[in-house]
């Protein structure tokens, strides 16, 4: 007999909290549950830990099963263990969150049939406490977002000044002073402009830009401060 | 049979890195490991999850049972989820982190009899993973408090300046400019100068100060950046 013996022994489980962008909103990825209770209500993408796998191989697992995508942006966010927040049985989730340029990857996606990008300001209300996880993960995007350059992850290769714009403002629902934003993100020196411009949005067109993958790689950790009074947001 | 029945349950456990400070040092409360294998060894301070209770439950009931305190500033760091990290059962393991003033609670904690403050740049090793949780909640504690003023958990009602520059120093292992520190420290105008002097350390002696506590509550989300180039600590 082990000396772990009179201890309780649970379910795991991940869910993924993953944020997209396709060039104009923020939008989450959910799916229609298969199971009972709350079958074909709205769900984060999850599933159970396996026998011989971390917590980040289950999270990577999920995603690329959904996706087809290995290799995201991904991050741990935090333990749930309401003890009824699943009806059936006690289940600890492990939340992540991840972060996705749509553009890149809308047709794999939409192949799985049940998976549907939502806006994350018009998501429908998800199963257990899936909502309050989206909050958490929703906070977490905004405090990270404010301090190191992760939405980039969201972006294509090229992209212009307005769009990633559009971008930090659909995460913090809100609106910045063009002037002042454009000044402070050109200040982190992560850009490279290149030739072509984008003419869809404006006649006058915006440049397309290209990040500074070295740069980048190197300014991760760095605190760039790019939200001004970002507290507010959280 | 449930929807859940062809799922693997398995064994939830929380530790806890509690750091301390005495005054003068940064430290770490470690146990000595009462079963086999690894008997008698250094671990954190940890236990399983119980049915009926959350992982902050856990966490609070485990330090509560150690040293008698409620409401202390904890936080979830992550779960860590090797699948070997247990010799002897597979346990996945949710560490959190507390932040202890130590000369408010000694006697209590050395009434248990094998806990003990370590200095955190003296620590035996420890058992398992718990190393790896360990420099990860020092880096976690690095990068909150060079953005918000948690370390003043640490600290007495009544302090003096030298001593919340030793708890800096102490955790971020370095020695900073002591008249920038300070200027960056009182521009965050948490502080209320007291009438006494600590002159233990000196002969011209230290002002103490104490917490306005409203505006700590007030700034605890803010980015006061209290520490230059912080990335470089983590």
């Amino acid at each position: 007999m082990s000396q772990y013996s009179g201890q309780q022994r649970i379910l795991l489980a991940v869910d993924c909290i993953i944020f997209g962008f396709d060039g104009k909103n923020i939008k989450l990825l959910l799916v229609k549950r298969k199971l009972k209770p709350e079958e074909d209500k709205w769900s984060l993408v999850g599933g159970f830990l396996k026998t011989g796998e971390t917590l980040d191989d289950a999270a990577h697992r999920i995603l690329h099963h959904l996706t087809g995508l290995e290799g995201l942006y991904m991050e741990q966010l935090q333990a749930f263990s309401e003890v009824k927040r699943d009806p059936i049985e006690r289940t600890v989730s492990v939340a992540y969150f991840a972060l996705i340029d749509i553009s890149k990857y809308e047709l794999k996606i939409s192949d799985r049939a049940s998976a549907q990008w939502f806006l994350l300001s018009k998501k429908p209300r998800l199963i257990f406490d899936h909502d309050e996880m989206t909050l958490c993960a929703r906070k977490q995007l905004r405090y990270k977002a404010s301090l190191h350059p992760i939405l980039f992850e969201l972006l294509p290769e090229k992209f212009t000044i307005p769009q990633l714009q559009c971008l930090y403002e659909g995460v913090y629902d809100t609106i910045f002073d063009k002037r002042n934003f454009t000044r402070k993100l050109m200040s982190t020196e992560l850009f490279i402009k290149m030739n072509g411009k984008d003419k869809s949005s404006s006649k006058k067109g915006a440049y397309y830009y290209k990040l500074d993958k070295r740069k980048y790689r190197i300014k991760q950790e760095s605190f760039l401060n790019l939200v001004p009074k970002a507290e507010k947001f959280l």
